[in-house]
């Protein structure tokens, strides 16, 4: 067993293993809460399981070491409403209690994804997505773009007197979910600093209620401009304090 | 037990009973297949659940007399990809078995409709038709709409030497799915016909393998000004044949 609850999972556990017999490996690629992200497909034996919701088409995955992907679109895809599942043939029917017709993935895997009346503009949606992230240069390509994003902002919080980083290890930290609050010294400025970055046009910045402080998503969709827009209103507002 | 499978399903049976003891009467308004609709409240004891998917928002309805309203959005509401409920508090919680959480309607009531990610386009196009209703005057208004559209288009059958409804009873007949074919001695016309409504724009028209023919569906997005144009279609094809 591992778990980082110790610094309230701030850090992605290390050195643990996982039994080559268990059912399966389940893991979440990215915790949107807390700003931590697995980048690496892990290395274990057992059928692994991971819900990529917040993370997929940000760098290359060896789908083939993976039972089962799967994730909500309404991150880096699609507008939300429709979700994605990647899952091998042999990974299918092995539940033993009874599900519901519409939980059991044979379901639509039989009916080609037609077993409800589909979502359509979601999936057109998603269909426009790929396209363009295909001209873009595909995952390799975008992976540049997201690394050069969360780096701008890393380096903007690491070097600042004011903002700290709640992920300490530079390894462990999300790109798509950057999670920071206010030194100790300037705690009290955090509701000021929200109104700030509200006023120059920087909404839903406000962390999760679990960490405080602030956290800025870094999805596909938002561009490198605006990143260093928020990193031009930290440091007036870090100027003026 | 009533049914119409001897006249495959072309009438809605009359005259059954609805014993007061059994735990729900569940029926669908409109049969989109078939062509046939119940436009008035059951007159039953037992709890009422119906599947109000392709006839909502055509006649006003006495909700307090159903357990139960629900259906999906896509024909009368939004696109697809969102579903709506109505469903009275005491008839929450009486499922014994084992359901999964997120088909527990509970748990969406307690959330809100917030459990999960809310799609959100379809959501919003929803409030937009809502809005566009009340506009028009609200569900009487729609229902003299509808009524009118379909009255058109049936006289144009009834009136034709070469088309003939499937559903004979005028009061079983669905205002929202129009199903016809050819009569027998120009049944060989009917794959021309539906060549001769495509070339002019009416797509969409062939009847479900299990009836055949022709299905004119006329939604309430659908004006008057197509369900003219289909009858304009008819005739000019009963002139040249």
């Amino acid at each position: 067993m591992a778990s980082s609850k110790d610094k309230n999972y701030t850090y992605i556990p290390k050195g643990y293993e996982v039994p080559d017999d268990v059912d399966y490996f389940h893991y979440t690629s990215n915790n949107t809460i807390y700003g931590t992200e697995i980048r690496k497909d892990p290395d274990v034996k057992a059928p692994i399981i991971a819900d990529m919701s917040s993370d997929i088409f940000t760098r290359p995955i060896d789908v083939a070491k993976y039972d089962l992907i799967y994730g909500g679109a309404q991150k880096n895809l699609a507008p939300s409403g429709v979700t994605f599942v990647i899952v091998k043939d042999e990974a299918l029917g092995h539940v033993d209690r009874v599900i519901p017709t519409m939980l059991d993935y044979r379901t639509h895997v039989k009916k080609g994804s037609m077993f409800n009346t589909p979502p359509v503009l979601p999936i057109y949606s998603a269909l426009q997505t790929l396209k363009y992230y295909k001209s873009l240069g595909g995952v390799r390509a975008i992976e540049k773009i997201d690394m050069a994003k969360a780096d701008c902002l890393y380096s903007a919080i690491d070097s600042s007197r004011m903002f700290v980083a709640t992920v300490p290890s530079h390894e462990d930290r999300s790109i798509m979910n950057v999670c920071f609050v206010m030194k100790p010294e300037y705690k009290e400025l955090e509701q000021s600093f929200i109104e700030f970055a509200t006023e120059r046009g920087m909404v839903g910045i406000k962390g999760h209620r679990d960490v405080g402080g602030f956290r800025a998503s870094l999805y596909n969709a938002l561009p490198m401009e605006s990143v260093e827009a928020l990193v031009a209103c930290m440091n007036e507002f870090e100027s003026k304090h």
